[in-house]
Order: structure tokens, then C-alpha cells, then sequence
């Protein structure tokens, strides 16, 4: 099944022309961003915070503090909805009313579980290490025990979902095509930096191949 | 007052150390970046979307299509989460457990309240326009009264709201920092492109002041 199906929770209404639920179309999002907004509703009030993820087939790996208030309510099996969004620009069109922006946001939908299995733990984590510095698992020090019993878990299998986004030029009224305004798109990306060595890191230590890419 | 009081629905409880509750600081982080994100419940589930947003005061504004699921659920008076987030950098570790992301998040809470009057709405739409792109305001055709018909304005007074923060170097276990791994930190920036001018542009039309600084 490749397709999310359209139900009341995930069928975009507005502009289903922008609206796509193709399960590779989502998965391309959740995949090319480091971060996510997680949603989830305590005594009836909405909490939003953002946070590292990860994606393990039809599932979303979320980790944390086991003593954070997040992971308590995301492990607790209550549902959730978690968002993805890549922000690619400002959309300036000639009228106010015309101005957008250029996005793909992926929405999910799902109750989360706390991984109790050890080797199912470390597995989750090291798939949120990569998805973030891929090759950065294999050197690392991995977790003691201990930092394992400190870090909580989730796993949220995606029941549904949808991305939806807007790509290209601004799109104005056909009479404000000859007012005498600039128009375009002003493009926007999450862009790396120069890596930054750590204060105390021994000089001697080489950069890694798995970071050499960002050595600028 | 300049601090938002703490409440259970606001106080950070982990890593309090990373917490601020100061209206300048939460606002700072508001002002600074294009969108947020906006949680709300609708039976029960909770739905967080990205949108544009802006300030006025102690007021976060949000628009959209009066269509709009979201624009209902947001008009409609009940509690609302909207978060508003900067990553800043990975923080690359030498302990898997170490590592962490460097970012800057407010966490803002409030009813929203749809805007009637007109010259309200117009000047909650001219902050928006504002905090994407200073200056554009005054050189683009303003909604005619049709279109402002099609907008929903949203306001929510910001009742309650924190900011959590992290920034700096890693911080590793005292026995791991003598492991010949490299640790630092890798930034991460919203990084604005060249302008792209829209395909049906004359020519003729130079590119504004407010938008000069973009042109590379």
C-alpha cells in the first residue's frame, strides 16, 4: 500500500491541489530534516515542541529524557500528530493577498509506545544519529546501560499522513500582472555551517570522513 | 511585567537551566524567525501546522483562508500551543548520549480570537507582511475588501510562553573527552538565496530597496 488513505484527519481541505499522501512523498520529507514539531494534548491543552527524529519504515522514532514530560505524554499512547517542514522560500507576489510561501510540511498521525528491547532501543537511537551525521554511529561511544535506562524511546507507527507544499513563482491576479511591482521568490534553505571544533578537543584529532564534507 | 509568570503549563521542567521566561527574550525569538508552528485540538487529537505569523505586542497574529480547517480551529476560542523555533547547530558529542541539537524555542499559549474590524485586520496583515519582508508592505497592492473577506485574522493574546535554549560547545563526560573522537559543533542557518524574479516579470522593473539586500 503506497498511498496514506484519505480520512477526516489527514485529507488536506484547503488547496488539495497542494495535498500529496504518498507514502515515498512523506517519507522524503520526515527523512531530509533534522528536526520535527511533536504534538500532543495534556488535560485537554495542546503542547507543540520540537525535537531530533527519526524514521524506521512506517514508524517515527522519538527520543528523550525518561524524566522530560514530553516523553511521559508520547509514551503514554495518546495521539499524537507530528509535523515536518522544510521552509524553501518567500513567495512575494505583486498584491498582499498573493503572498505565500514555498514549503513541503509533512503532517503524521499516530499514538505512540515506549521500546522496552534493548537491541530495538539502540537500534532507534542509532537511526535518529543517522539520519542526522550519517557514518557519526559507527565512531561514537555508544551508550552505557545506564544512559540507555536515562533515555526514553518512542516509537509512533504512522497510521496516516499527508504532505503539502508549494513549489515555484507567485501566482497573482491577471489584471495586477502590469502594476509596475517586483515579483519573484525569495529562495530560503537550512544551509551548514563551518564545522567548529570543540574547546577541549585535542588538536590532534583528525576530522572524521563522515564530517569532512562540512570542513569549509 | 516582564516575565511571563511560571505555571505548570509553561515552566520547563527539564534542564530548567536552559529556560527563560522574560517577554523580551520569548519575543526575540517570535520576531526572528518566518514561521511556526500551531497546535489545536479537535476531538481530542491534536493537529500542528506551520504558518506565517507575526507580533503586535503581547498578541501573536495569524491568517489564513476563512476555508480553512485550521482558521476555524483557531478562531474558535480554545487553548492553543504555537511554537516557534531556530536550529542552530548539531552538537556533535564523543558519547552518542551526549549528543543534542544547539536552538533556540518559545513556546507561546493562548485562546485565539478571530479580528471583525476591518482597520484591525488590515494592520494585523501589514505585521505580517512586515516580519517576512520589511518594507514590502508599502510597494504591493493592499487587499481589496473581497479578499479581505476570504482572510481570517487571528489574534491570541500570548497569556503564557517560555523559551528553551541551548548554545556552546558539547559537553561530554569528564572521562570521554581524552577519546580520539572529534566532537564540536556543526551550525545551521536559515540561509536566504539570490532572488529569483517571477518568469512573467518585466524586465522594466527594478528591484526595490527592501529587497536589495537579497540581490547576489
Amino acid at each position: 500500500m503506497s498511498e496514506f488513505p484519505k480520512t477526516p484527519r489527514n485529507r488536506v481541505k484547503r488547496l488539495p491541489k497542494r495535498a500529496e499522501y504518498d507514502r515515498d512523498v512523506v517519507y522524503a520529507v520526515v527523512d531530509s530534516a533534522p528536526i520535527c514539531h511533536v504534538g500532543f494534548v495534556q488535560d485537554g491543552q495542546p503542547f507543540v515542541l520540537p525535537t531530533i527524529h527519526a524514521r524506521l519504515d512506517d514508524t517515527l522514532i522519538i527520543h528523550g529524557s525518561t524524566a522530560s514530560r514530553m516523553m511521559k505524554a508520547l509514551g503514554g499512547g495518546s495521539e499524537l500528530c507530528v509535523t515536518v517542514t522544510h521552509l524553501d522560500g518567500l513567495v512575494l507576489a505583486r498584491s498582499a493577498f498573493h503572498h505565500s510561501m514555498n514549503y513541503r510540511s509533512a503532517v503524521l498521525f499516530g499514538r505512540g509506545e515506549i521500546i522496552k528491547d534493548q537491541a530495538e532501543k539502540l537500534a532507534a537511537l542509532e537511526a535518529v544519529s543517522e539520519l542526522l551525521v550519517p557514518g557519526r554511529w559507527a565512531e561514537i561511544r555508544r551508550p552505557t546501560e545506564q544512559e540507555l535506562k536515562a533515555t526514553t524511546v518512542v516509537r509512533m507507527l504512522i497510521e496516516s499522513a499527508s504532505v503539502k507544499s508549494r513549489a515555484g513563482d507567485p501566482i497573482d491576479d491577471e489584471a495586477d500582472y502590469s502594476l509596475p511591482i517586483w515579483a519573484g521568490v525569495l529562495p530560503i534553505s537550512a544551509t551548514p555551517g563551518a564545522l567548529r571544533a570543540d574547546a577541549r578537543l585535542d588538536p590532534a584529532v583528525p576530522i572524521p570522513m563522515h564530517l569532512a564534507v562540512f570542513e569549509h
